[in-house]
C-alpha cells in the first residue's frame, strides 16, 4: 500500500503503525513534490491520503483511473465532492473509497452504543472532557454524539429527559445541543475523553471514551485499509466497516 | 395482565410497577394458595411469574392452554424444562412465552455492548462491585460477561489479552474466566456495579453500568409485558426482545 | 441521649441509626406536642435537633440551661444567632454545642482535600450529579466546593485555570463560581453524587463523592453525638470533629 | 541549579522541565565522566541527583561538602545510608537533602488522602491499572497506599472490612496486603491510574489519580527544589514539604 501525504504528522504516524503492522506493506510513501506516479511503479492497490482539501479530489480521480482502493481521512468532502466521485467510481465498479471524518474506533463505537442505549433511558447527558489549549467546546464528536442520540429518541417517540431545575446559575446545566445537554471541562494533564451517561429508574449506564495518545487513530485506519478492497463502491464513515449492527 | 407470585418480595415490585405504568393494567394478583383460575376469570391477557421453579412448569401449562402470553422471572430452566415447553407452545401458536434470568436492560446491554466491542480491542477485564453481604465473586453478570467476551475473541480469532506480569502477590490479577481477567470488589454503600474496560493502543473503552436500587429490574419485565403478545413462541432471554442488532 | 423532632423524616432516620449504634442510647424521642422537659426526665446527656428554625433557639436554650450538649442540623442560622448562642454558652462553660448545615462525612472530605489539593494543580472543575427533580443547579455543596477552591488558589497566589475556549455554544463550560468552573447533571437513577477533576502537566486528580442513600448522613450525625461532650462551646461545621488537619 | 545524571531518561526530563519553569536556573549538566566540580564551577546552589545508587552516596558527600543543597530521586537508601548522611549534616547545619522515592504529586497526594479518610469508612479497596507491560502486581505506590490505609485503621482501633464471600473463584477478591484488598488492571492504551474506594453506610468516596506521562513526576522535583534551601537537614519523602497535615 501507499500513502499520500506521507510527511504531513498524520501521514507520518500513518507510515509508522503500517511498517508495524502485520499483514500490509508500505510500498510508496508520497509527499507535495512527488510523483504521484510512484503508486503506481510500486504496485500500490491500496493508498492512504492524509493530505489537503485542494489536491484530494485529484489524488482519487487518479487512484480510481488506475483501480487503486482509498482510505481517506482528509477534510472538506461536501455532497458535491461525494456526488462527484460516486460518478467516477460507476466506469471502475471494483473500486473502493472510502472517506472517513473520524478514525478513532473508539469514537465510533461510543457513538454507536450511545445511539442504541438511547431509547431504553429516560435521561442522557453527554460530558466531553480536553486539555485547555482546544478551542472549540463542545468538541464535535460530543455535539455528533449528542445529534445521533436526539435522533434516537425522535425516532423513539420519547419526550425531553426531565429537569426540574428552576433555579440556579447560568451555564451549569451545560450547552443545550438538539435538547440534550452536553457538559465541556477543560483540564491540563487531559487529552481527548468523553462519557455518555444514561439513566433510569435505579440505574444508569456509562460509556466513557479515553483518548490518551493520537496515535489510537491508526487501528481504524489499518481497519479501512484491510477492508476496503473487498467493499467497492464509496464508503463515507468507518463505521460501515465495523459490522456494529 | 396477571402477576404470579404477585406477594413474594420481586412479584410485589412488579405489581407496583405494573400499576404505575402506562398502556398495562394489573387485573389478577395470584401467589401460593389462591386460585390460578383468577387468571382465566379477570381475562388476563399476559401473565408475569415470579414464582419457585417447583410450580412455575404447571403454571405455564396452564397459561399456554388458556392462551395466556407469559413473561417469566422464575429460576431453574434447563434444556429438558425448555424443550417441554417448546412441546407444549407447537399447540398454542399464538401464545408467546418469554423465560429471561435476567430483567435488568442495563445488564443486558452492557454485557450486549462488551461482547460487541470485544473484537477491537487487544486487552479487556471485567471489574464489578457489589456491598459486602454478596455471598459469590465473581458475580453471575460478571462471570456471563467474561464468557461472552472471550467467545466473541475467539470467533475473531484474537491471542490472549497480553500481560507481562512476572511477579507479585496471589490474587492481584484477579479471577480468570475462560482466560478474561475478573476482579471483584465488596464495599458497603454500593449496591451493584459493573465495569468493562477496553484498551488498545492509546485509548481505552469504558462500559460501566450502575444498579442503585433493586426497582431497576422491572422496566425490563414491562419490556416483556408489552412485547410477548408479538413475539409467539418460547424465547430465552430478554436480549432479543430489545432489538440491539 | 434524646432526639428533638423525633417524628420528622430526618429525625425519625436518626433515631434508627442510634437504635442501631454501640455505645449510644435512646432515651428520649420529643416532637410537636411532646414536653420538652422529657429530655431531663430521661437524664439525656446530649440531644439532637432537627427541628424548625421557628422553635430550634427555644430548644437551644433550655438544653444549655439544663447542661445537655446538642448537635443541630437544623437551619436558619445567621450571625446573630450564633452570637446568641455563644453568650448563653458562657454561663455553662462545660456545654458543647455543634451546628452542621451538613452531615455527610463524605461531601466534607470531599471539599476539605479539594480544597487541600488545589494549590498544587492549574486547572480544576467541579461536575455535580443528582437525580433530575432536584430544582437547584449548581447543588449547594458544588457552589461550597467551588469557593474553598477558589479561596485557596486565591491563598497560594494561583492564576484563573487555563482556557483557550474561543468558539463553541453558550453553557458548554458550566458556571463560574469565582472563577471556578462548575458543571450540573440531572439524570434519573441518581441521587447525590459530585466529582473534583484537578490537573497539572501529565496527571490528574479525581476526588469523587457518591451518596445512593439519604441515611449516609446518620455516621456524621453520631460523630457528633460522641464528641460533642468533650468539645465545650460553640462550634460550626462537622468537618472540626473530623480532625482532618 | 544542576542536574547529576543529565543524560539519563529521567535526569534529561528533569533539565526540559527546568528550562521551562520560571525561577529557577539550570547552571550545570552533569553526568558520568563529566567532572563534578562543574557544580561548583558554575555556583548552583541546588542539586538534583537521578544518578545511580552506586555513586550518589559520593555525590551527595560532595554537596554537603561544598554547601549545595540535594533534591535527590536515585534508589537504593537504607538506614544505614540516611544514618551516614544524617551525620555528615550535622557539620553543615544550613544544607536541606530531600531523598524522595516519589516525586509524583498526584500520587502522594492521593495515598495522604486516603490514610486520612481511612478512619471514616467501613470498607477500603484499591484498584491499580497500568500498561500490560508491567512486571509486578500490584504497583509499589498500591501496596505502599494499602498498608498506610491498614495503619490508619489499626491506629484507630476498627476491625477488618466486611465480606461475606463464601464461594467463588480463586484471585476474585484481589492481593490481601495487610487485610486490604488490591487489584490489579493490566490493560493496553493505559499508563498509571490508581483508584481508592472508600465505603459506609449509603455512601462511597473515591480518590483517582491518573498519570498519563511519564513528565508528570517533575513538577514533585521542582517543588522539592525550591523548598530545599529552608528545610535544613535530611527529609525522607516529598510529603513533608507539601503542607499536607
Amino acid at each position: 500500500m501507499g500513502v499520500l501525504g506521507a510527511r504531513g504528522k498524520v501521514g507520518a504516524e500513518v507510515c509508522r503503525a503500517v511498517a508495524a503492522a502485520d499483514g500490509v506493506e508500505l510500498v510508496a510513501e508520497v509527499d507535495q513534490g512527488d510523483p504521484i506516479g510512484a503508486l503506481v511503479d510500486s504496485r500500490a492497490e491500496v493508498v492512504v491520503d492524509f493530505t489537503h482539501p485542494d489536491v484530494v479530489m485529484d489524488n482519487l480521480a487518479f487512484c480510481i483511473e488506475h483501480g487503486i482502493h482509498a482510505v481517506v481521512g482528509t477534510t472538506g468532502f461536501d455532497e458535491v465532492r461525494l456526488s462527484a466521485l460516486r460518478d467516477q467510481l460507476t466506469s471502475a465498479p471494483a473500486v473502493g473509497v472510502l472517506i472517513a471524518p473520524n478514525f478513532s474506533i473508539g469514537a465510533i463505537v461510543m457513538m454507536r452504543f450511545a445511539a442504541q442505549a438511547a431509547r431504553f433511558y429516560e435521561s442522557v447527558e453527554v460530558v466531553e472532557l480536553h486539555h485547555p489549549d482546544k478551542a472549540d467546546a463542545p468538541s464535535g464528536t460530543a455535539r455528533r454524539t449528542a445529534e445521533l442520540i436526539a435522533a434516537a429518541r425522535r425516532e423513539a417517540g420519547m419526550s425531553p429527559p426531565p429537569d426540574a431545575t428552576s433555579t440556579g446559575l447560568e451555564g451549569a446545566r451545560g450547552a443545550d445541543v438538539d435538547g440534550i445537554r452536553v457538559h465541556s471541562l477543560r483540564i491540563r494533564g487531559l487529552v481527548a475523553h468523553q462519557e455518555v451517561i444514561l439513566g433510569g429508574v435505579g440505574e444508569t449506564l456509562t460509556i466513557r471514551h479515553d483518548s490518551m495518545d493520537r496515535a489510537s487513530f491508526t487501528p481504524g485506519v489499518l481497519t479501512g485499509v484491510r477492508q476496503v478492497a473487498a467493499r467497492p463502491g464509496l464508503t463515507v464513515g468507518l463505521e460501515h466497516f465495523l459490522d456494529l449492527d
